[in-house]
């Protein structure tokens, strides 16, 4: 499946690289999607469409190119010096430190346009699928519902940060669950759930991480606590924490809605729950 | 026309400043819109597809605010330090300026997504038309053939000077007649060359403007000769500049295909290239 998904990702820049496009701009865009991450968004759309019955696999993919490239969109946006003025990403120079900031803006803008152009491009064959998918990644990504709305929150004095995190961590994940499900031509609300779980997962797993490789260093992580930051470990504590990421994994695999594939689906479930749980942590507390 | 566009315009903004948007943002958006220029781009889109029978007015004026919110995303982007670094746009201070430099990278943003939103949003009931329009407005704004592709070439050493403008003042025009002839259900290409020569129309119309205000003001302009910029007044001189901008408004209403509204569409051209074309140079020149 991930090399599917990644052969797709290629063609899909290959095309943005055609006459007459800049030669640099098109390095860039190549650059921010390639070596990638753990593809975890696009994994769970495709599984999804999986699980429903995958009866458009064009269309599925497509949902899976789609919700990559706005992610990485914004982690190139995200990175820039008005945000988080990130040097790296993903252990190498982040867009703007290996091309300038000219090209990342563009390099950001480019891949929003091509999230929805592959959409259009996948949907001849079922043209009434495409404007409930738009609908998906519109409200995930922009204004009022998705990242951009998360990320406006941080250039507010007061700032709601159960919302802000929700817009800005769990958008996506939503987005994927529900045009893989759109993609197979099913109804995408019974699907919510399980993006907003595996989303809020991410988030603690994180907290986890950032936890762990504090205590590593022996450097007090007080990052989160500063700048009042919702931090499960901080709330919760270690082993509360782990619980709480149990918890939202099992809520996650009881949500799955009754479909063809379900059994794959929680298998598959359970094996990125499996990848998010600290072991070592959790033996040493318990 | 213009009311219905402004009114249209605006309810989609309302729609993005719902709960939970961020104020700040919500209200850089508004402000990037409104009060607009001339608003040329979305009123050529409404009078293609009036001039084609205007089958779906939602899907007309979708067309029409997608294309507007396409080109004010690009001068958003375009204001900012990285690329222009201009203070002003429109007579007040650029989005960066009023607001600041995160929220103006986050309006422009979440603008193209509201642009492929709008197109969404409207194709409820001509869903085989969403696709196509998607197209165009991708193809116009994104790589490799749109305005960030033209802005791309900024950032190169060697620049094909002609296929830079026609990517970044071009393409938009040319997604404005063709997505207004796609939502009345006509085959965009006959509509190509009319936004073409618009397009160049007013690229001739701003090297003229900005010849008459540096003549006015006794400075020289030798801005875009130092950057080897291509200008009608540089090369033809006023007067054949002049001309040159006649023949491409003739040659713009010469291609307009035989359609229903087409004694309408005309009317509408020459009222444009009449506003376009500077008489008090020409009387003086000749």
């Amino acid at each position: 499946m991930k090399e599917h998904l990644e052969s797709a990702l290629g063609k899909a820049l290959k095309n943005a690289r055609r006459s007459p496009a800049p030669p640099k701009l098109a390095a860039a865009m190549d650059y921010a999607i390639f070596p990638g991450g753990a593809r975890v968004r696009p994994q769970l759309a495709l599984a999804v469409a999986n699980a429903c019955g995958l009866d458009s696999p064009e269309l599925a993919m497509a949902s899976a190119v789609s919700v990559e490239f706005m992610h990485c969109a914004s982690l190139v946006h995200d990175d820039l010096p008005a945000f988080d003025n990130a040097d790296t990403r993903r252990g190498k120079p982040s867009v703007h430190k290996a091309f300038d900031e000219p090209l990342a803006v563009l390099c950001g803008d480019a891949l929003i346009v091509l999230a929805f152009e592959s959409l259009a491009t996948a949907s001849i064959n079922s043209a009434e699928r495409l404007g409930p998918m738009i609908g998906v990644l519109a409200r995930s990504s922009g204004m009022p519902t998705g990242i951009c709305s998360g990320q406006g929150w941080e250039s507010e004095k007061t700032i709601d940060l159960r919302a802000y995190h929700k817009l800005k961590t769990a958008s996506l994940f939503v987005a994927a669950t529900q045009m893989g499900a759109i993609s197979a031509g099913e109804d995408p609300e019974p699907w919510t759930e399980l993006g907003t779980r595996i989303g809020e997962a991410f988030q603690v797993a994180d907290d986890l991480k950032d936890f762990a490789e504090t205590k590593a260093s022996g450097k007090s992580n007080n990052r989160d606590a500063e700048n009042d930051r919702p931090n499960a470990v901080l709330k919760l504590g270690e082993k509360g924490a782990i619980n709480r990421l149990q918890d939202i994994l099992s809520g996650a695999i009881a949500s799955i809605p009754s479909c063809p594939g379900e059994v794959d689906l929680i298998k598959i479930v359970r094996k990125q729950a499996e990848r998010l749980t600290p072991v070592q942590p959790l033996q040493k507390t318990l």
